[in-house]
């Protein structure tokens, strides 16, 4: 046994192994020196946790992000503590010293093997990602498989190992210390044995030494304290190190094409559609509690079930999307489900901060009122907006950054900066007490918009890459925990009425988000949302890592703890089993599948698209109407001129300011600014900007927003099923393109595109012209 | 100020603003409610610090990494505190609980603040080292420049920004509580107030809470307590965040085959070169301590300045190859510095490990003892041994998983299982007590070895480019951080006599590691370790992340913490100094640099190479003797025939055995091994070993390791100077190839090598064809 190792060739340890029992320390272990025979003392010696997470902003945040701090000692087998007993043996240094040595050795393999049990966890996982798809299996999905295992896993670590009890002691200030603070003390000092032992009688007396003990938060229910912290991490870990690049890569890997396409749907299912559902859910679930059996009943304020609404109202959009992706599903339902996951997991995070807000500084009452309530409101928005703002300027600092030197010579320099810049975003959100996911959400966004544009090739692909295993590991650490943890997570409170009001909630929750404001969307959409792809959408509402991570975030009451179960059965639930029926409800929905989308290759390859070059001339409208636009069967066709009016105006600027400013695409801004203004918009132009050539490489385009102000895309890009080959696939249902591009302004018509795509894997090189002059 | 942007929105907070001075926590802030008029008392409001790195091993395992336990509370300024004392005021809820919310808070947004420091630092330093590059500046490298920032930021964080202190109490246990333990508790519980306040006629009382302490260590020097800690983490973050990377990196980069060239030397230097320097240097420290005054050379023990010794000894890789790497230098100087300084650092944290056993667990008097010696000299091989048996087992393992299953398909998935195999090393290793830094060297050699010639192209290069992107941020984040740390870390102890003593030894053992040494080799080496090589040997002997996290793990007693500054002050004056100089040494050595070696190249860009295609013919022996082996001038010049006895032992039954189990390489086991294992050797070949023909691309191999076994490589890879084109530029000074083949065995003559180059940077694919049948 590995564990072991250490005292083969330690030949002085583990001479005096014998056999430890659960709850007890260490019995009868004649010690040759000054060690007495301990026999266990049951007032003092009992099992206790640390309460890593137990007021509503964790205190543990003092520990900052405890990596390794998976509940303070926690489960292991009696063979680890034969070498702490037998240790003290053979110490000739004193023997506290040498016990408390042995003890951080003992906490550290623990803390390893608890990380080895998630870094299995996931190793497994891989492997059996792999079989899956190699057998072509898809009633399972990834993440579902994650959580599986991690139940498995959580079920064998809670039945089958053994606890390390925590000792703890009740301790007082010295003597009649007056303390006056409103705070407890960050750190008490205690002297040990000090008079714990009191007969000194021995001929190598204990030392008396002065050890610290740290703040770690308040204990609730002093008797109820009886399980340890089994394999569990401290919450805020979630926040600080697993979402942020889960997030990121949401952000860097958004279409933004499609996701501007259907911004207003987008903007309207995430903000007043989340907000609408967490109000509701909290409505109906507080009429439920008052159901409930009084003990529970009455730790519920009307706070904590909207919080709870909150929590459980942000959809997730790793799972479905996987889905989507394999499936190449129909874009624009593609955008729509990942524009409003991303962006309702965003709002929801506010949301439920501003609620909390609300609870602890601004309501005297914890009921409604008008004041606290504005302050509450201002709140979301302010630290919504101020996030994003954040977020954005860090994203075009960072594209300046990249623009203005020539750090791309050095792919490496090039590809730190893009990481550092991108982590600090989130830094200084947090730092400003804004919300660091939302801000690495937007620099996501724009890092992809403008920086992708600047890096070079090489840099492209190791950000993407790099960003792509991150999302991968940390989506797939956290569906693992979520199972891992409905075993090992001690403070779970099981209440079957509350957990299925939550699923039934939840579930009207997101069909008041998706029927009536797509209804409402519909008066004004011309591609209605089709009453299938509202069926989609209302079943695509997956509860995930960010629902979560919130509800772990705060179990100091039993409130709390019943709304995490829920949240944990609800999130268990819905990745498994709505996650492993949507490709049957696709199929049974008719949702146009293996929809062969240019953007979906490109994702996958590398690719340099020099996207339109734009010139004054009003050429060649015709032209590009000839190429009719193909419609997906069944699906909503968004026509350009279709296309959001957010979208239009955000699109205009974009191209005549913020790209020229942040990238070295054209126009200039020579070309664009009035003329007044021409010495700065010299000094922001690069060489670069002016020397190239529209048509050539040189000018290469995120792929990810490639054409997103080229009229003309639709053509090639909405082709219906079957048209991977044929560039012109205009086969049928598209209106003609006309209008479309007369409506929608005549400065950019004569296009210019040349699209190559490597295609990585095998490295044959093929170029596809698709040259519309 | 973004500090305070959270007050311009939450209008409820900050409105009491009043300045709080350094060394008060909040005095005479009137609370509306029970919070009186609080006084400092400097009895028991005194600054404090936690030990987060106090004995031996680090107790604070048992908070694990803190990732982000940048000292406790660190530094902040004056307004940070206004919010909290503020928000006291606007509460209606618990007055505690909210100011405990808001500390932890506020302890969150500092850490956030610090890590933002760290970040600001790492940007600077990618932005700054760009321009070195950009404008050839040669006299500083980038891990000095992130020392030199290190030390600006350190300085002004020390000395411009004012601290929080921590409050302490302290405690006894309640009432006269027996606690026969000899361990202190885990966990302290101290009602608060409780007798603290014991006026509780307010009308609305401070509820009696019962808060939860962790253990945090022993506290030394009750008295002195007096500096916070600023910007500083725990030392084990160092291991087990910071050098995995860097050391695996390390491995996985290895050029292999100059390694295995230079095996003999390599290892005499790391191993008895490190060991002999460590001895010496303690030898001489001791002798100097007790020249010392009085104080601190009682402080001092012979293991401490052996200690000493062995974490001064090993040198560190980053700075010197880097500038190696830039300039192209000899390629058997840069194995020898490579692979002693890879080695080394792995020698020097087992001999430390074993160091400390001895003084702790097996010596009784600190003194010398056989018994003790003895079990530490075996301590020292087992755990090595050990560890790599890990390491190396763990790659074959992932060799193995690669091999036979199709995981290469998704190279996503495969890159994940590659990084999870490499980081669950690392903590099989911790979990065993083993030491996990030595096990991810080899576990990273096994993988770049073996499953690097089994994972897909798109593996290959995300892999490499991930690990050369965390290698880059690890290694300019610890310099940054020995840079911020002078100025930081509260423990640091000046002592002119320690630290002119320390240069002057780490030089001295630094030469009685190179020169007698490179005497003994030369002894039995052809090609001679020039006099120059020597002296650049000894040159490159800069001090770095290695010495310092050794350094930093242990500042208990006095005489560690002397010894953490001056290794702090040699490694910065090494790095600084030494890296700036090193490339005018090797000008006024006149070693030759600008060395165009394939390898080089192969490490740049991507490479499919199918090495030698193994027959039982023994043909062409001439033909490949014809191409006559170049000689670097004035290098030594290991010809095949000299190649390390060890080496080919080694490379024979590597290619024998392991690579055909291990890879999809020729010849497959079903021809090297015996015929009655024909069954087991069937199961252990894959139909792609079979079906693949010697030629192809399909046969691809690792770059670092191209040709190990291919005697006439150094016909095309140790050419001159500026034949960088030339595929057959066997110009003088070679001997002929013929004995060295004859001697080598008769087996694989019989060569027949296509290497393809891809340029990745200009997309442009030529193939050099070097065949030779």
């Amino acid at each position: 046994m590995a564990y072991n190792s250490q005292c083969e060739h330690n030949p002085g340890i583990g001479r005096k192994m014998k056999s430890v029992c659960n709850h007890k320390w260490y019995e009868g272990a004649t010690a040759p020196l000054q060690l007495k025979k301990y026999t266990q003392r049951n007032n003092c010696i009992e099992k206790t946790y640390t309460l890593g997470n137990n007021s509503s902003r964790s205190n543990c945040a003092g520990d900052g992000i405890n990596l390794f701090g998976i509940g303070r000692i926690s489960q292991t087998t009696c063979t680890t503590f034969l070498i702490l007993a037998a240790l003290i043996h053979t110490a000739n240094a004193t023997a506290t010293d040498i016990a408390l040595d042995a003890k951080a050795t003992l906490t550290h393999r623990i803390d390893s093997l608890n990380l080895l049990v998630y870094t299995f966890l996931l190793t497994l996982t891989v492997l059996t990602i792999w079989l899956f798809k190699h057998h072509r299996v898809s009633w399972l999905h990834e993440t579902g498989l994650a959580v599986i295992y991690g139940l498995i896993v959580g079920a064998v670590i809670r039945y089958a190992g053994t606890s390390t009890p925590l000792v703890h002691l009740e301790v007082d200030p010295v003597g009649d210390t007056k303390f006056n603070q409103s705070l407890p003390p960050d750190t008490l000092w205690m002297k040990f044995p000090g008079k714990l032992t009191p007969n000194t009688t021995d001929k190598d007396p204990i030392q008396n030494k002065t050890y610290a003990y740290a703040f770690r938060g308040i204990v609730y229910d002093v008797e109820e304290n009886e399980i340890d912290l089994k394999a569990t991490f401290d919450p805020e870990i979630f926040f600080n190190i697993i979402l942020p690049p889960i997030i990121f890569h949401a952000g860097y890997s958004l279409k933004k094409k499609y996701f501007f396409r259907n911004l207003g749907a987008i903007l309207m299912f995430a903000i007043l559609g989340t907000t609408l559902s967490s109000f509701l859910i909290g409505a109906i679930m507080y009429g439920c509690v008052k159901l409930m059996p009084e003990y529970l009943s009455s730790s519920f304020t009307f706070l904590d079930t909207l919080y709870f609404g909150a929590l459980i109202s942000p959809t997730d959009p790793l799972t479905i999307l996987a889905i989507f992706h394999d499936l190449h599903v129909d874009v624009n339902l593609y955008a729509l489900v990942f524009g409003e996951s991303v962006l309702n997991d965003a709002v929801a995070i506010v949301l439920s901060g501003a609620i909390q807000n609300y609870g602890e500084h601004y309501s005297s009452t914890g009921g409604f009122e008008t004041n606290a309530f504005f302050k509450s409101l201002s709140d979301f928005f302010c630290i919504f907006m101020l996030s994003l703002l954040i977020g954005a300027s860090m994203g075009c600092f960072t594209a300046l950054l990249t623009k203005f030197t020539r750090v791309r010579e050095f792919p490496l320099l090039e590809s730190a900066l893009f990481v550092l810049m991108s982590y600090s975003t989130f830094l200084i959100a947090e730092a400003s007490e804004l919300t660091g996911v939302v801000a690495v959400l937007f620099c996501g966004i724009c890092q992809a918009h403008y920086t992708y544009n600047n890096l070079s090739e090489d840099s492209r692909t190791r950000t993407k890459e790099i960003f792509e295993l991150l999302n991968f590991l940390a989506e797939n650490f956290i569906f693992s925990y979520i199972g891992v943890s409905m075993f090992t997570f001690p403070k779970h409170h099981f209440d079957a009425v509350f957990i299925i009001t939550g699923f039934v909630t939840a579930a009207i929750g997101r069909a008041v988000n998706i029927y009536p404001l797509s209804w409402l969307l519909n008066l004004n959409r011309k591609p209605k949302i089709s009453s299938n792809f509202q069926h989609m959408l209302f079943f695509a509402g997956l509860r995930g890592a960010m629902s979560f991570a919130l509800a772990i975030r705060n179990t100091a009451s039993e409130a709390r703890q019943t709304m995490l179960t829920a949240t944990s059965l609800i999130v268990i639930f819905t990745v498994v089993i709505q996650g492993g029926a949507s490709n049957f409800l696709l199929n049974w929905l008719k949702i146009p599948v293996g929809v062969d989308e240019e953007t979906e290759q490109l994702n996958n390859y590398r690719v340099r698209s020099s996207d339109a070059y734009l010139q004054d001339v009003d050429v060649d409208v015709e032209g590009a109407g000839g190429l009719a636009e193909a419609g997906a069967p069944g699906a909503m066709n968004v026509k350009r001129n279709e296309k959001a009016f957010l979208a239009r105006i955000w699109g205009n600027f974009d191209t005549k300011y913020m790209k020229p400013l942040l990238t070295h695409s054209r126009p200039t801004l020579l070309e664009t600014l009035p003329v007044c203004c021409n010495p700065l918009a010299r000094l922001l132009t690069t060489t670069e900007q002016l020397t190239q050539d529209g048509g050539g490489l040189r000018r290469s385009d995120s792929d990810s927003d490639i054409c997103i102000d080229d009229e003309n895309f639709g053509a090639s890009s909405t082709n219906g099923n079957g048209a991977a080959g044929g560039l012109n696939g205009g086969s049928g249902g598209g209106s003609g393109v006309g209008p479309g591009s007369g409506g929608m302004g005549t400065r950019r018509n004569s296009i210019n595109r040349v699209s190559i795509r490597f295609v990585a894997d095998d490295r044959s090189l093929f170029a596809s012209y698709k040259n519309r002059d």
